[in-house]
């Protein structure tokens, strides 16, 4: 995504702040994906100080600079890594280089915080995977379509609170926008961006997961398709996959970059979970047909059936569990094996994907 | 279904006459589903003269006559089978039972007019197809989901103009109330409703079909449970499916039976359409969350974001067009092939069905 669409995503900041200005400190570092605006602002919001900022490209900097003019610039990625103050480096940078720079950072002795996906190689996951064990620090990842949507939240609340009975099923659409004239080179090569099921295809999984309760899952058929964009032959513009759960529930997910111009929002996100006593449907970022924007969580059970608006409403409790998370050595906003879960399923359903243009 | 289900499935008749009355006469045979109410009301909305009706139960004959008084009572399947008048008997027997009605009814000089699934094993489809070949009559079929459903008659005008560019993947949820106390015995016996995937799947398989313009497909995976129905083994409560088609389109779609209490619909059925220009939604028999009732189309382009309410504003061309068939010996309503096709990718669905739980 450009850095317009990422502003897009980075809701207003709702989360109460955790702990003292100062305790603790982080940088970023590579803003190649908007989604960095995000996390910061919802790092800051949680309590959160940001110390550096560095990018090799000096426009970016500029930009992030608008919006986060407290920053200081760095000279290179080595001023923040040798910084001793800096506890966690939160990076977006392109996919493909998001696992090299947390294993720079880790083995500087900070925390990291990623951009989903978090990385894009089985290989790359085991050199993440030991250089955790070996650190003991955080390999944190920003799946944005869960952790920074109030709806989202919100769901997760309701199923724990069990609104809807066991959760049998998730599925999850996640349309996008291609805007294809502001993308950068590397959008359309698939080894950067890692395809479409790693990439955008990771929010689903990990979403699944959680909304399941499973911690771990096979990938039993996806696919990828390059139907409408000749002209970007490394790009995936279609996507999805089923999955079946170790503990019998299972997901499908599709992905595409088709939104059409009328839609009023980068993609018109759904979730729709279905229970033993209920299901919620999640439109995330329009309704559309509507006049409403995002946020709308539809709930029916065998008691209610209720639409609920959500915007401004519930927060975003994850970067206030992750700082704590950093500081007292807890589990709380996320396991690191679910992070990694979802991207290792993310890798073999890209992988292992049957072609269908 | 039971009847009482079956009357929420009829609705309001809207198809002018396309014959004057007496030029298309048909009988009933076999009440057993509900859907023998819209399947009649559809025909004598059309210009059809209903005559004889027979079931071997007069409990669901005198059902039957509170809705249509003027229907003779046949005192057997013979005596209609030997009408000379009538030239297409409509049925809704137990899906296993369909086929061999079928093979008597075509072999009795009749064209046949089933519910779905029209039958429930491949060898019944040969007899089928057989018979077909032999007579010259045809078997058709209720595919009431998409056939006598406004908003989705509308959505196949909506995609023959253009509106959504070309089809490239179709999501289809038909969730279902299941009302246990109300089913009779044969609703829990696999053998005779056909399972999941072939009962309520073959409305999806015939939509993906129809709208994606396939004239076939492969079933790639298929899946079933009884997730929470130990009373029932004999119950599938949760089935999905994906294909891919011929052309390369594809086709993902979920049916269970648990829609809750509150939902003010038999299920909140659901058709995504996408298209490299824009995209679907069917809200077929209720809005979730809101005020409405069904027959809703939202339509996304690269013009409009729009949403119409389409009750008694489409009508039900099938009815008309089918009586047309049958009179002129054309396949105007639906070809016999896709006829068939529809209901052994559900055959091939359930039968290679992964057992989830």
């Amino acid at each position: 995504m450009n850095e317009k669409d990422g502003m897009n995503y980075a809701p207003a900041i709702q989360t109460a702040p955790v702990c003292k200005n100062g305790d603790f400190i982080f940088s970023a570092v590579g803003l190649d994906h908007g989604h960095i605006y995000g996390m910061t602002g919802g790092l800051i919001g949680a309590g959160g100080a940001l110390k550096y900022v560095y990018d090799p490209d000096p426009n970016k900097i500029a930009e992030f600079l608008k919006l986060f003019p407290g920053a200081k610039v760095a000279a290179s990625e080595d001023e923040v890594l040798n910084d001793k103050e800096t506890c966690l480096v939160a990076g977006a940078r392109i996919p493909g280089d998001r696992c090299p720079l947390g294993l720079r950072v880790m083995g500087s002795g900070k925390h990291y915080f990623t951009d989903k996906p978090p990385l894009t190689t089985l290989e790359q996951l085991d050199a993440a995977k030991n250089k955790v064990k070996e650190t003991g620090k955080k390999y944190a990842v920003y799946y944005s379509e869960r952790l920074h949507v109030e709806c989202a939240v919100f769901a997760g609340q309701l199923i724990q609170e069990g609104a809807i009975g066991k959760v049998l099923q998730v599925i999850g659409l996640g349309p996008h926008r291609i805007n294809a004239p502001s993308r950068p080179a590397w959008f359309f090569e698939r080894e950067r961006y890692g395809g479409i099921l790693c990439d955008i295809g990771s929010h689903q999984i990990e979403q699944y997961l959680y909304f399941a309760g499973e911690e771990d899952a096979e990938v039993v058929r996806s696919q990828t398709a390059n139907y409408a964009h000749p002209e970007h032959p490394g790009l995936d513009d279609f996507g999805d996959a089923m999955l079946v759960g170790k503990n019998g529930t299972s997901n499908y997910f599709r992905v595409d970059w088709f939104t059409p111009d009328s839609v009023r929002a980068f993609g018109d996100g759904r979730t729709l979970i279905l229970g033993d006593g209920g299901y919620i449907e999640l439109r995330k970022y329009t309704d559309v047909g509507t006049e409403r924007g995002g946020d709308n969580l539809y709930l029916a059970n065998n008691k209610v059936e209720k639409r609920f608006e959500l915007k401004r409403k519930v927060g975003f409790p994850y970067f206030g569990q992750l700082i704590l998370d950093c500081l007292n050595g807890t589990e709380n906003a996320m396991t690191q094996a679910h992070a990694f879960k979802a991207v290792e399923l993310s890798i073999k359903a890209q992988t292992g994907a049957v072609r269908l243009k």
